[in-house]
C-alpha cells in the first residue's frame, strides 16, 4: 500500500492518497489536481475512488473534474454530500478495495452529511488502521458547529460530541487520525500545528474528549470564528461535486504598469507584499494582502463581479496566487502587474504610504496614538489586547467603516494591531482607502508585544467592539 | 530590447521573443505555449504581437490560442498565411514598435506566401540587425519546395532562389539569420547542427549562395525528402491559425497493465524506450518509436481514429511524449502504461522479444543474413549501404508490406538497419505484426558500420527500392 | 512543532526532523545532507540536534558532517554508538527542547547500543506523541540480530524480545512509530510497504507481540537475510560518526566512449539499465545493476581500490546513481559514459547481448533449459521455485562460481531467474563475466511465473544450494 | 557543433560552451560550476578547452577548479593570464579540435593581455564564424581602459582602437560577436541591452568604429566608471587561475533571530529586500543592497576580515545569494536569518525605519528637504540632476562621510536619490549608521522624476562632488 497525504497551504487542507496495487484511492481532493496526478504519475497509481467526508466550505472540490478526467467513482455516506456520487454509504457499510477494507462512519455534528472512513486491511480486518474524519475531529480540536446554522450551534455540537464518541472512539487508541484539516484552517478553532496523531492520544487532551458532553457545548458555544463570505458559494459549488479548476495559471496577462492602471480602475487591486513593503510604497487603493493569506481574506474582499488584479512580489508567485484564490472559487484575476510594484514606482505612477511603528515606539510615544485591533473577538479577549484598544474584526471592517469613523475620524493618530501585522496591513489598506490619513502598522504586532511584556488587558472590552456597533443587515455577521 | 529563441526538439524548432519596454513580439509559436508564457512572466513581457512567417506544415501554430489568450495580434504577409491575420503586410511595409522597426519581405519558394522580417533599431534604421526568414533560409540549406506541389519543386526552387538573392541577400553581411528550423527538421534536407549564423557567413557556404540558379535547381530536385502524411492535418489546422493545446499533460490516465491490454486492443501502441530495450522485450503488435521520434514517427503510426496507448521508459516522460504528439496535431492518446514496460512483464502478460546483431557479428556471420535497409533514399545511395541490402523507407513500410514479403519471405533472417538503430526498430516492429520471425536490429546502423569501415556500396542501388515497386495508390508517394 | 520524515530510496531510510521555535531536531541523517538543509530553509528552522538511535549498518552516517556545518550536538544513548556523541543520555534520561520532552530508551537487540526516542510535550507530559525506535521495532517487522555476531542470532533476539515489551510496549497503543527503515530495507526481513503505523496497531500483529518469546527466536533463526560485505565498511565509518558526502555530484567526467573504453579496463563498469535493455545490448564484462539496485547491490559488487565506471540510461540519473552509492560508502566512481549505451553503440565498439526468454515460453521449450534461481534462500525455499532449479543467491555468486560451473557447465542453456528479472539480470552479467555462453533471463521471474500459476515447488531444495557447495572461506557467508 | 551562451546575472556575465563531436571548449568560466556540468551533462559533454580571453576583474575565474576536476586544458594567450596555462597562442597561432579552428588574436588595451578567440570550421577555414572577444569589443560598447592604470586610460584607448581595427574588423562584417559582458557589468560603460551583434552591425554604430582614434581616446577619458575595492582581491585570485566555489550553499547556518543578534555584533549585515521593504522596517545598523546588486555592491561593503550576515526576502534565495558573492571573491558569509526579518519583527527585536517620497511629493514639498544624489557622477552630470541636488557615489559615501556631515548636518531632512531607489536605499542605510536622522528614498528616483518631466539640471553642478571634497588617501578615487 502506499499512502501520502498532500497539503494545500494556505487553507490549510489535507487531501490523503491511498494505493493498493496501482489502485489509487482519493480522499477530499481540492479542484486544482496537478499534485495529486503527479504522485498518481511517479507512483504508477490509477485514480479510481474519490472518497468525500462532507461538503466543504473552504474549499472548492476536485471531485467532479477529476472524475470525469480518469473515470474514478466518488464515494459518499449516505447524506448527500454532493448530487453526483456513484456510491452512498450506509453508516457502517463496507467497501473492499483489493487488500483494503473502507467502512463508513457517519459522524455529524460539523455539517449533517458528514462521514468518516475507517481503513483496515483484510488479513487483519478486526482493527482498524486509520480513520479519515474529515472535519469531524482534528488533531487537538473538533469542526466548527456554527456553519449550519448559526442558532444551532450548540445543538449540533451536542451531536458532534456523540458523534466522536460513538463512533471514532471504539476504533481504538492504536488508529491514525488523518482529519481534513490541520493548524490555520477556519474550520476549526484552534488546531494542533502538528499533523500526526491517534485516537488514543486525542483522548488525553482534544476537548472533546477531556470536557464534559455539556462542558463541550459551552466551549464550542465560545469560538466566534468568523464566518468568510464566500463560504456560501463553495458550499453550492460543492453541492455539485465542485468545479475544474478554470485557469491556466501563465496565461493571465502581465500588463505593463499603464494599461495596469487603465484596466484596474474597474477592477479591485490586491498587493500580495508583505507590510513593510506595502507601508513603503504601494498603488492608491490597492488592498494589502500577503501571498499566503490570499485563500482565507481574499474572500473577504474579493466581489463576484469585480475583475481582480494583482502586485506580486515577484513575477513567479503568479500560479500560486491564482491557485490561493481559485481554491475558494475566486476566478476573475484579469491582470498582473507585470514588474510588480517596481516596474509602477519606476513608471512614475501615483504611490501612497503610511508608517509603521515598533511596540516600543508606541509604547513611549508622547503624542497620542489610538489603537485598532482586527484579531478575532477571542484572540482579543482571550489572549489580550492593549489598555483602550479599539476592536474589528478586519474582516467586518468595510461593512462597519461608518462606525469606525464615527469613533475614530479620520484624522486619528491610529496605530492597527493583528497578532503580527499581516491582518493589520490589509486592514490599515481599507482604512486608507476610507480617508484615513495617520496610520502606522504595529510591525510584530500582539505577538511583538507580548515578547516584550508591555502591558496587556485580557477579557471583554469596556467598549463595544466596533463591528457590533450598527445593526447587522443583510450578512448575518457574529 | 530582450531577445530568446525558443526550441522545440523532435520538429527542431525555433520561435524568437523579442520585447522592447515590456511589450512582446513572438515569432511562429507553437500551440502549446507555457514555455513562452513562462519567459514573458520571468522578464515581464507583455506579449503583444504574433509574427508568423509561413503557414508551416510540420507543427500546429499556437497563434490563435495565444491571440485569444493576451489579445496580442497577429501579423502576416499579404497573402493569407492563415484566416486571422490582425495586420498584413506588404512587401516592404514597416510595423514600428517602440525602438524597434520590423520590415516584411515577401521570400515565397518554400511555400508562397513564406515572409521574412527583418528587424532594426530606430536609432539606425538603415542597418538591419537581424532577419527571420521561416523556412526560406536556413542555417547552410534552404527550404525544401516540394510541398505545395510535388511536381513544381523545380520551379519553386527557382522561385526561391530568387526570394533570397533578392530580398535576403542585399540586407548585408552583418546581419544575423533566425530560422524557422534547425538541424533534424523534416522542412529542410541538411541544416547545419549550429543554429547562429549571418547572411555574410552563409554566402560562404550554403548552397543556395555557391550554386548558380540552374545548379540549385536541381540540388533540390535531388532532395526527395519523405512527406510525411500529417503534414496535410496541419496544413489545414493552421490555416484556421492552429489549434489550443487540448491536452491536460498529466490527467491522461495511467492504465494499470491488464486494462491497458484491454482498451488498448481496439487502438495502437507506441512503445518509447529505446531500441535494446525494445528488442529485449515489448507487447505484441506495438510499434517502437523512441521518444524523441514520436514528432516525426508518430505521425507516420497514427491514425486519425483510432486512439493512441503509449509505454513510456518512465511516467514522468508523460509530458514530453504527450507534447511531442500534441505538436504535429495528435490528440487521441487515451492511455499509458502504468508502471511501463516493467509492469507489464512482472504481470505475467504477453511479450514478445527480436534479436539485435553488432556490425562486426553480421559481417561475420556464416549464415546467410539478408540486409533491409529503412532510411531515406538519398542517405541509402548518397551515403552508401550494405551490398545487396534492400530498400524500403521505413514511412512507407506499411503500404508495402505485400511488396517487401514477395521480396523477403516472412522467415528470411532479416538484419533491418538504419543510420543508428532507430528508424530500425520502428521498421522492425513494423515487420514483425506483419508475420516476420527473424529479425535483428543491427545495432548502431550504418555509424558503426562505417566507423568499423567495412564493405559499402554508394549510389543507386541494382534492385528497385521495396517501397516503389507496386504503383502508388492514394497517397502520393516519391 | 514541525515534523518531517524524509525517505532514502534503495536503502529505504527514515530520516525525521522535528522543529520547535525554530530549533531542530533530527534523527539518524544520512551523510548527503542536501534534502535536509532544504527543508530546514523552506521552514526557517536551525538545525540543533542529532538524534542517533544506533550505529547503522547499511548506509553511511551525516551526523559528523552536520555537526561540522551547523553546530549541532550529537545526542547518543550511553553505549557509544560513535566516538563523537555530545549528550549520551542514560536509559529513562529526557532531555527538554522548548515544549518537547524526549527520552530515551534502550532498546538493545539489533545491536548492543541500540537506543529508541520517546517524544512527549511539556504540557501533557505523561502521554508520549512517538516514539523513534530506529531498527529496533519497524512496521509489522522486527529488526534482524544476526549482525553483530551471527552465532548470537537467538540470544540478540532475545534480548530484541524483551526490549520491545519492557520499553516500547508500555508506552502505549496511542503512540505513533517512527522506525529507522521502511519497505526494502536489508536491515529487516519482511517489513510492511506502508510507513505509517502505532504500538498499539503493531500489537495486532507484527510478530514480536503475536509471538511467544521462544517462537520469537525461532522466527528470527529462520531469517537468513545475506550480510552485504560493504556493512563492515560502514560499521567502522559510522564508528567515526560517518562521513562528509564526498562528492560534487555534477562534477564525475563524463567519457567519450573510446575514454570510457581505455580508462574502464582497469575498473569495473556497471550498467544501470533495465533488465530488456542489458539484454538487448551491453559492454562485455560490465555488471548489470538497475539503478534503484545501486544502493544494495553495488555494495556486492564494488571493491574499495578499483575505480568505479557507470552506464546510466540518461545523464540525468548522474547525481542519483552517485547518491546511491555514496550512502553505502562507494565514492570511487571515476567516469560515466557519455551519451549512455547510445553512444557507445553508434560508436561501433564491442558489444555483447543476451537473450530473454517468457515464462510461458520457458515452461514450453522443447530443447532443455537448466533454471538457476538467484533470489535469498528464504524466498527459494518459502514462496516457492521452478522444479529442479538451483539456487546460488547473487550476491554470492562471484565467490562459488567454480562451484556453479561444476554444476552448470558454460555452455549450458540456462535461464536465470529472481522475483522479476533485474537480480537475475546481474547474475547474468556475472555468468557471462565467466564464460558462460547460452543465457537467458526469465522476464517477469518467479512474480511472473506464479501469476501464470505455472508448477511450484516449495521448501528445502533436494539439491545443496550452490553457494554453499564449497567450504566457507575468509568471509562468513550463511 | 553544439554552442550554449550561459549567462550570470548581477555580473553580466557571459561563459560559452562550444562542443564538437563530444569534446567540449569553455570559453572564461566562472568559479562556480554547476551550470556548465548541467550543460555538459544533458548534452553529453566532456569538458576538455577552457580558453581565457583575459585575467577579469569584476569575478573569480573557475578556469583552475574546472581543470581539477576535468582535466581540462588551460588555453590562453601569450602574455600571462594566469600561472597555470596549458597552452599558450601567440598572436595568430591556430589551434584545431576535431572540426573547429581556433585563431588567437591578441587584442590588447583593456588589459595587456588580452586575447580574442576567432573560430572557424574546418572545411570552410578562410570565414570565421564567430569571434569571442572578451572584455574588448562589447556589442554597442569597448572595455574601460582605466584599470590597468589610471593614468594611463588614454593610452590604452589608443591601444584598444588599434586592437579592434587591427585584428577584429578584418575578419569580416559576417562574424558574430561574443564578448565576455552584457548590459549592466562593470568593466564598460554603456553596452547594449541584447546580446545578439556581429562585426559588420558594430561597425554601423559603436563608437570605436564611428569615432576616430583621437575622438575615441577623448571618449574614454570621459568614462570616469568607479573601480569597485574587490577587483584588486579577484585579480590576484585569477592570477592564480582563480578559485573553486568554496560554499556548500544550502548549509550556511540558519541562525534564529537572537542568535543572528549576538553573532551580528561581530559582522556585518547586509539586507537584500527592496527599498520599500527596507524603509518600511529593518534591523538597525544593516545594509541595504537589494538581492541582484549584491555581485557589485556587496563588494564595496563586505570587509575581508569580517563576518558577513544576511537578511534575505526569502530563505530560497539563499543560493543565488551566497553565489553572487562568491562571484565577487566573498566567501565569509556565516549565518543567513531564519524566517528572513518576518521573524525578527515578530520576535520583537529593534527595528528602524525611514520614510519613502515620491517625485511628485517631494517636488511640491512646503518644508526645504535637501537632495543627495549617489549615482555615478556620469550619470549625474549627463543624464542630468535635480536642482541643487548634492552628489556623491554610493560607493564612496563612507570613505567621505565627514564631508558629507559638514555639508548636511545629520538633522538634515534629506532625500536620497539614484536610478531607480535601489542605490539610494544603500546610501540612505549608510547615512543612517553615522547619525542621519531625517532620511526619504525618493521611490523611482530619476527615472520617474524623468517621466513626470519634473526640472532637471545637466552638465557639471556648481558645488563639488562630496566624495571628491577631502583629499583622497590611499585608495585612489576619480
Amino acid at each position: 500500500m502506499k499512502f501520502k497525504r498532500i497539503k494545500t497551504p494556505g487553507i490549510a487542507h489535507n487531501a490523503y492518497i491511498l494505493a493498493t496495487k496501482g489502485i489509487g484511492i482519493i480522499i477530499d481532493p481540492r479542484r486544482d489536481l496537478d499534485e495529486y496526478f503527479d504522485y498518481a504519475k511517479k507512483n504508477a497509481i490509477n485514480i479510481s475512488y474519490i472518497l468525500q467526508t462532507h461538503r466543504q466550505e473552504d474549499f472548492v472540490l476536485g471531485s467532479k473534474a477529476l472524475k470525469e478526467l480518469t473515470g474514478s467513482l466518488i464515494v459518499a455516506g449516505e447524506n448527500p454530500v454532493s448530487v453526483n456520487a456513484d456510491i452512498q454509504m450506509k453508516d457502517g457499510d463496507l467497501l473492499e478495495i483489493e487488500e483494503l477494507i473502507i467502512q463508513a462512519l457517519h459522524t455529524p455534528g460539523h455539517t449533517p452529511e458528514s462521514v468518516s472512513y475507517a481503513v483496515s486491511f483484510k488479513d487483519n480486518p478486526e482493527n482498524v488502521w486509520a480513520v479519515f474524519t474529515g472535519d469531524a475531529l482534528f488533531i487537538g480540536e473538533t469542526g466548527r458547529t456554527d456553519l449550519p446554522d448559526k442558532n444551532k450551534t450548540a445543538e449540533n455540537a451536542a451531536i458532534l460530541y456523540d458523534s466522536i464518541h460513538e463512533k471514532i472512539l471504539p476504533l481504538g487508541d492504536h488508529v491514525l487520525l488523518y482529519p481534513a484539516h490541520g493548524a490555520g484552517s477556519v474550520c476549526g478553532g484552534n488546531i494542533a500545528d502538528y499533523d500526526e496523531s491517534t485516537i488514543g492520544f486525542e483522548r488525553t487532551y482534544n476537548k472533546v474528549f477531556t470536557l464534559s458532553k455539556d462542558e463541550f457545548v459551552v466551549h464550542k458555544l465560545h469560538e466566534r470564528i468568523p464566518r468568510p463570505p464566500y463560504f456560501k458559494l463553495i458550499e453550492k459549488l460543492n453541492f455539485e461535486g465542485g468545479a475544474a479548476a478554470p485557469i491556466n495559471w501563465d496565461s493571465i496577462p502581465l500588463l505593463l504598469s499603464k494599461e495596469f492602471e487603465a484596466n484596474a480602475k474597474s477592477g479591485l487591486i490586491i498587493d500580495t507584499r508583505l507590510p513593510e513593503a506595502f507601508a513603503g510604497g504601494h498603488i492608491p487603493g490597492s488592498y494589502s494582502i500577503w501571498l499566503e493569506g490570499l485563500p482565507v481574506f481574499g474572500g473577504w474582499v474579493a466581489e463576484e463581479n469585480k475583475p481582480l488584479y494583482l502586485i506580486l512580489e515577484r513575477n513567479e508567485d503568479m500560479k500560486k496566487a491564482l491557485q490561493h484564490l481559485a481554491r475558494i472559487g475566486i476566478d476573475n484575476v484579469k491582470g498582473i502587474l507585470a514588474g510588480g510594484f517596481e516596474a509602477w514606482r519606476d513608471a512614475a505612477l501615483p504611490i501612497d504610504m503610511f508608517d509603521t511603528i515598533s511596540p516600543q515606539e508606541l509604547q513611549e510615544s508622547t503624542t497620542e496614538i489610538s489603537v485598532l485591533d482586527v484579531r478575532e473577538i477571542t484572540e482579543f479577549e482571550d489572549e489580550g489586547h492593549i489598555h483602550n484598544a479599539e476592536h474589528a474584526y478586519v474582516g467586518y471592517l468595510p461593512d462597519h467603516i461608518s462606525d469606525v469613523i464615527r469613533e475614530l475620524p479620520t484624522d486619528t493618530k491610529l496605530a492597527v494591531t493583528c497578532s503580527v501585522g499581516h491582518r493589520a496591513s490589509l486592514a490599515t489598506s481599507m482604512l486608507r482607502q476610507n480617508g484615513f490619513k495617520n496610520l502606522f502598522n504595529l510591525l510584530g504586532g500582539m505577538t511583538a508585544w507580548n515578547t516584550l511584556k508591555l502591558p496587556l488587558e485580557k477579557g471583554k472590552s469596556e467598549k463595544t467592539p466596533l463591528d457590533q456597533i450598527s445593526i447587522e443587515k443583510d450578512f448575518p455577521h457574529q
